[in-house]
């Protein structure tokens, strides 16, 4: 900064800022406020010395394993990742047109995508607090934009409710709420409450029922300018002498309850999917291939690994070429083992029996995600849905808009189908073709359009996932106190990583963290050794 | 969409849909939605055949007139454009660096941003409901990307409550939802609400209430996973063998009522606010570039209209050429008057009583913007916000952070202050240095990086924009009930339109559905004439 501000000095201004705020007030912002971490990770580990001619072997490029092999390399470790892909990322990955995909059980599919069109089978969005990985994303340059997770316009769909018509997220909401804040009111007004409140405290309460319920000067949710400033308009105002707006119905609130709607509106209310919440620009395995820019020359691809051994003086890893069939194997002083362990569970493994015990004991959730392509974006020119999420009772349960390219028309790739459990293993269970043709159907009970706009399909269940054979880890708070430590702890110079040996599973972050750990634990062993 | 879709046929997926969604559920959801209308506007308007050699004068190249003279001109009109400013766009309006501003009294600024900042001075945000200028931005081209109006991790902020340490969005909002759903389900379960819900409903209540207020198993908001999982972690958990997490505590709720920040909970879930909502790329004046590449040849800038006279067979408008001094006129058989009635009550004006009352009679608001430029952006560095908005009951009222080029580093812009009424008044009478340094000082006591980081900065007090005097039409219901209808009238050969001519005031919708209704009355009289 200049000392000269636009006509100002930093003196007025410190002197300002003492004035206005309070010297006391001033400090205690200062040192309460700053550098709040919410998170472990505290910035970019800075590892270094690794003992000369020190080895890493680290199995799995996916994020854990890319995050390993930087941090390792950049330390001084003579690194190689064994990959079974012949791209790196693992479920870091993303579906363009021209991708061919083939499962377990032999199903082929090859991506219809038009250019610029996308999906993202794995994950799909990362939260603000997921340090790591924003971090990851500014050191390697990967541009992110806003993940639009709560749309107001979006719907809500029971299929038992309403007729099977949707209803609009603002719409449940803002009635829910609303039903809420009368009801309560009364309660509060009639003297029944049940609080340590004062009386100007039960004031305060009113006042903000009334605000935040969108209440009538009565205390009651009705049809109303307050309810319809909330909920929205059956017809908007207009401009000139075109016709003032309409005001809308509120829902009624026993047929509310019973249509359970309101299980989706604390959908993006949970501390992970607060916005704001990001997606990389153009594809989530943005993320991977930057990696790739710094680590690929590392990273042997197309190799399945089949037998993992270790002694006192290192680690040996066998593995076929998948292209031409041939074997080889690789040495280190040193092993991060990244795959899956619905994967490494069924490997040759010279681990302890309580690493072995925990690496059986942890199953894979089953998901099934898939990727639709229309000809137009109808949900935007006919349903003004830009973006965001609809979530419905049906199998396929999750809608996803795509929340690039919005307004642009043209045509577009939604997200259409986002199952788990039971849903996930009987539909994965069909054939390609015609899981697409049962989720087009089911989709167009909330979309009619989908029959004459679909254009083609493409779907991945994670379970029959070659390298995967599975979504992510299903922890539960019992196996975790049973098993996790064990799946942590280094076992020989054999050491885990990845979504599973976190306790954030399912995300790539806990994937980076999990690695990060893992890396200062692995170097501060090798430096003792 | 070609007959072979990925294996099965059209024919397939039509009895499939049949199959799955009942033929008269499907009926039913096919008129149901669809074309679902909650906007004035109906499309493009296509008026056609314009009488020959008839001619419109607009005045003004704000929204509405540039929606004037594109749908005109494209009717067969001759169309003249008269500007103030040598730049189309009025309100719609960015400021970038090297831009020189000089308001009433004198006061000239110059903006020092770095290339790529930006801050508009007056509209910056684009609901999905605005369908007018969603379409405008599709068949002119301009980008948008989403404006993330709630940040559930900017903060909400009182000088008098929490010793003025700003409190997270996340934090507020579930602790005031989880009081309000501990209370309630107290009162329900107590048996004392009077209300018309069977017992199957008083369940699906008090299981509502548990899920959407993240109640414990007691029914009670308290330290717990549940709360935490909707308002956050103290440290969230790590990987590998890192900590685990550690829950929050939530505020207590007779200190959350008194210190009022619930009214922030609110200022999100007005429809004019709802997400999706956005931005156009780069800056809201790309919008009115957009139309100036088509229109812009009509348009006269550097022009101040002092007179407007008519006769029964046409409007003469008398002007000064601000470049020169010069004086000229211009002559059309109609005229559409888009100034706002603050600067038009100053002109020479031939109107009827009536519509000259209702002129006269229409305050305009208050309102200042600053844009301040940081040395870097602390925000998402320190403090994790990216984007949205951060709310205070301090006079600056609102800090709105960047919403692109998240995550990337650099300098960022902030709106630093968004002020109204009095306040507006009062800061605005300060010289810019001045307001500056106020702005900074108070800003400081939200983030108290502002004094080290601050770069420079730029104010604009609407009522002190030499071509505005005020921000946006004041109406209130009764002036509307008196006024509105004469305002809109064409008078003559003469009529208004903008946003003060609309029930959408302040927004560019508002000036966009006033034009094309104005357009549609002046061509059916013209072609009555």
């Amino acid at each position: 900064m200049t000392e000269k501000l636009s006509g100002f000095s930093r003196r007025d201004l410190l002197a300002m800022v003492g004035k206005v705020a309070g010297g006391a007030a001033m400090y205690q912002a200062m040192s309460s406020l700053g550098l709040a971490q919410e998170s472990n990770y505290t910035g970019p580990i800075k590892l270094q010395g690794a003992p000369m001619g020190a080895s890493v072997l680290i199995l799995g490029a996916g994020i854990a394993g890319l995050v390993a092999a930087l941090e390792l390399r950049q330390a001084g470790y003579r690194v190689q990742v064994l990959e079974y892909n012949p791209v790196a990322g693992g479920r870091c990955w993303t579906l363009r047109g021209g991708d061919e995909y083939t499962e377990l059980g032999g199903f082929r599919q090859q991506c219809g995508f038009d250019k610029g069109q996308y999906v993202n089978p794995g994950p799909w969005r990362i939260p603000y607090h997921h340090h790591a990985m924003l971090d990851y994303c500014k050191r390697l340059g990967v541009t992110l934009e806003p993940f639009v997770q709560i749309n107001y316009n979006a719907y809500l769909h029971s299929s038992k409710a309403y007729q099977g018509k949707p209803q609009r997220f603002r719409e449940v909401q803002s009635d829910y709420q609303g039903h809420i804040a009368e009801l309560f009111a009364k309660c509060v007004r009639s003297e029944q409450l049940d609080a340590a409140l004062t009386k100007e405290d039960l004031e305060r309460l009113l006042e903000s029922l009334k605000n935040w319920g969108a209440l009538d000067g009565e205390y009651r949710y009705r049809k109303s300018g307050q309810s319809s400033s909330h909920r929205g308009y059956d017809v908007d105002d207009g401009g000139g002498l075109a016709p003032a707006g309409e005001l809308s119905q509120p829902l009624e609130f026993a047929e509310l309850l019973q249509s359970r709607l309101w299980t989706g509106i604390a959908a993006g209310q949970g501390y992970h999917l607060h916005p704001a919440i990001f997606q990389p620009v153009g594809g989530m395995d943005n993320i991977a291939q930057a990696f790739a820019r710094e680590v690929g020359s590392l990273i042997r691809y197309n190799t399945r690994v089949f037998k993992i051994d270790q002694n006192d003086k290192g680690v040996t890893v066998n593995y076929t070429n998948r292209r031409d069939g041939s074997s080889g194997s690789a040495k280190a002083d040193w092993c991060i083992c990244t795959l899956p362990v619905s994967i490494l569970s069924q490997l040759d493994l010279n681990v302890s029996a309580k690493l072995k015990s925990a690496i059986d004991a942890l199953p894979y959730h089953a998901s099934l995600k898939a990727g639709l392509q229309f000809k137009r974006r109808f949900w935007e020119e006919d349903e003004r849905i830009y973006g965001g999420i609809t979530y419905t009772d049906l199998p396929l349960s999750t809608i996803a808009y795509p929340n690039h390219g919005c307004n642009m028309g043209g045509k577009g790739v939604l997200l259409g189908a986002y199952m788990f459990g039971g849903n996930a293993y009987k539909y994965s269970a069909m054939d390609p073709a015609q899981r697409l043709q049962e989720i087009v159907a089911m989709g167009a009970q909330i979309h009619p359009q989908y029959p004459a706009e679909f254009e083609n399909g493409i779907t991945v269940g994670w379970h029959r996932v070659p390298w995967a054979n599975g979504c992510f880890g299903a922890w539960t708070s019992q196996k975790r106190a049973q098993y996790y430590d064990d799946m942590c702890q280094m076992d020989g110079r054999i050491v885990l990583a990845g979504e599973h040996v976190s306790r954030i599973p399912a995300w790539q972050e806990g994937a980076a963290l999990s690695a990060l750990d893992v890396c200062e634990r692995l170097h501060r062993r090798a430096l003792a050794a």
